[in-house]
């Protein structure tokens, strides 16, 4: 079997105190380092947002990392990934890109809409799902020291799947690990991620990282007829 | 209790056969005469389509008929529904409003990805879900002597609840009865209903109908706090 | 309409401290004082349970706490209890009700099996369902200052409804409020009512289980045909 | 990677005209001859119904064909197996499969419940559902020539994946292929299978049972701990 063909993007290369080579390189390197997919790096100050079609149409899962460029996106990119996850390629969407127009798009609903507060307080991210392929190897629960804190009332439709939740040192909890289905294509939605703080640097991390991404592997259905059917068909 | 604000919409005031006075007219006309409604009517044609703020903010569910104009469709105006429904704005699309912007918007998919016929075949209603507001008074099935076929595979996500299930002639089935929670608003759509067959005459859609605009009636909470939460709140 | 049907049961009528006539006198109070119930109370200690078949048949919801004496249950009470279920019948299950029996029943799981610490914490519970009869008038959170700790991971099915969610001073959090169809029958377990902490005298609590009777009440569909069904019904 | 333990399970070896050495026989034999799964096989008439504590520990999935003697079964066996399945252990449920007592048991409702005719009708599984490991290679629709009816209304929790429905010559429709999960165990029920046509000779169907059957693979989590946590976990 040919190896996954794994997409990493992100909004640019800066470099924080603990991803001195960019975040793209921290979340990339671990999954290359895993052996079991061919990594190709894109960002959002590309040409097309380095998202053209012909790399998307080589991509069987886009894992997305994004925080303060939003509003930059071009709408033509963004429904040009919507359609490449409705014909069945998987999205892992991290962090902040719960603000992304990519997830709102795929929810229909305000995913900007949350709590949050960047105090870098303790998180406690507990599975509550024990038989799942995104969970496998990941212990019932573990600590992140320092988080930023993304708290309920989050505005997303009823996950399909609910894998994780998290406690805030601060008070709040918060649906850390969802999956959606939309078309065929799996999305994954992790929180945990915020860019001063080396959580994808954490075992725990990388492994839920690197399960969801196999998992969100395309499962081809290319035979599905819809339109005018105007026979009957028996 | 004030009556619940009702506003029908539909694409024009075309009369057809069954319908001399435009579908628009027919469906008003059963929930008018339920008597617990206060209803009005808008049409595509009108000016920003018939759904100004005002007449949005006015209303507590949108009942949406539409066929063969989804593309004249304003974006900006299927934004403006979709923030009401993301509100609180209950949302009962009918019929061919599978294809409309609203629909694919609020779900994220290309819900105008289904078979269709329309050769006049037999169409049976099974209603699946036995305890539910929308499937009170309601038999168990019901025949439609002459539908248009909407037949599977539906691009739609898992629906919260599956209400009813459709069998055709011609050999197809269909989920034909659905509701869809995004935000605070609910939505319900309701496959039957096209424009050629006297179906919104038939007392059982009647009644699915108006049960489905009393389970859609806002629920609202204005207290709901996103955003910057800086201090912990303990 | 009638006033709904309600049946109020505990294990028996010992007294707590915040409850000096009885965890049931209390649930049963503030029931009553809504003005919108016939109330019924109804003890395990009472020949069979306190729970003929003229009782559940005149019940339309059950409220059940118990904690202590699930073991004593008698098999066929509490079969009898599913079937009214299943026939229409609503059930609300308060705090170690998660133990009982028939929950355990109903969901086909060990839904004994969760994590539970009683020190008195401070517990936060979160609502992340906006839109639903349950939570109508309840804040976006609210804190039981003294509580009964029930953490994750809690052995269920995914609940058809999560509208509830509990964090805990101690570092747990919890599925706090679930609902769950069974038949024609609605369920919501809803887990704060530790017996030592006046937890059923707070305005939330009250107004979150007075709305659950509201909206577990029963949808009777008498109409369903299984079985044979010799002749095509064309 | 271990093949898959996999026993193979019916009430008896009783030959039917499709299956001259038994349906067991049958089942066992395409799913050998995959080559990727360790069979056993098990009947009822056998000590302790063929499923002792050494025959369950020591197998991954359980695919369970069962018609007539469902009433036969000890409860202490179905106790056992739902120990297993909770435990992690995969069930594969065929056709009449649905009158357990296992299947009962684990959905908490009376799964008997539903419409069947016995005519040798025309049966449609239509695939509803593009994106799942179990319709990997298995076409839009199929056609079963000559098939038991199950009907709606079938009384079963909403499943947590809807898969296949199916449309029947005699005007009726059913959830003919639905997944749920209990516990850390994987459940499949799909309902096509009569013993007197030979539906289990049929490629589709083969492929959909070797597909449920490598789903259903357990994903074991040791570490879950439950019980009495008297400290702060902080």
């Amino acid at each position: 079997m040919d190896k996954l063909k794994v997409t990493v993007w992100n909004e640019n290369e800066k470099a924080f105190e603990p991803y001195p080579r960019g975040i793209n390189h921290a979340i990339a390197g671990f999954l290359r380092e895993s052996g079991e997919f061919n990594i190709r790096e894109a960002l959002q100050t590309q040409p097309e947002h380095g998202l053209t079609e012909e790399v998307l149409s080589g991509t069987d899962v886009l894992v997305y990392w994004a925080h303060s460029h939003h509003h930059e996106m071009d709408d033509a990119i963004v429904e040009r990934i919507q359609r490449s996850v409705l014909g069945g390629m998987g999205l892992i969407l991290l962090h902040s890109a719960h603000a992304s127009k990519i997830f709102s798009r795929l929810m229909g609903t305000d995913t900007l809409r949350l709590r949050w507060r960047d105090v870098g307080e303790l998180e406690r991210v507990w599975c509550i799902e024990p038989s799942h392929p995104i969970t496998q190897g990941v212990p019932e629960y573990f600590d992140i020291p320092h988080s930023e804190m993304y708290g309920e009332n989050f505005q997303i439709p009823a996950p399909d799947e609910l894998l994780f939740l998290s406690w805030y040192e601060g008070g709040e909890v918060f649906r850390s690990g969802c999956t959606f289905k939309r078309g065929c294509g799996k999305i994954f939605f992790f929180s945990p991620g915020h860019e001063t703080f080396p959580i994808y640097h954490m075992p725990e991390v990388q492994r839920i990282i690197t399960n969801s991404v196999k998992w969100a592997a395309p499962i081809y259905r290319p035979d599905i007829v819809t339109g005018n059917t105007p026979d009957f068909i028996l």
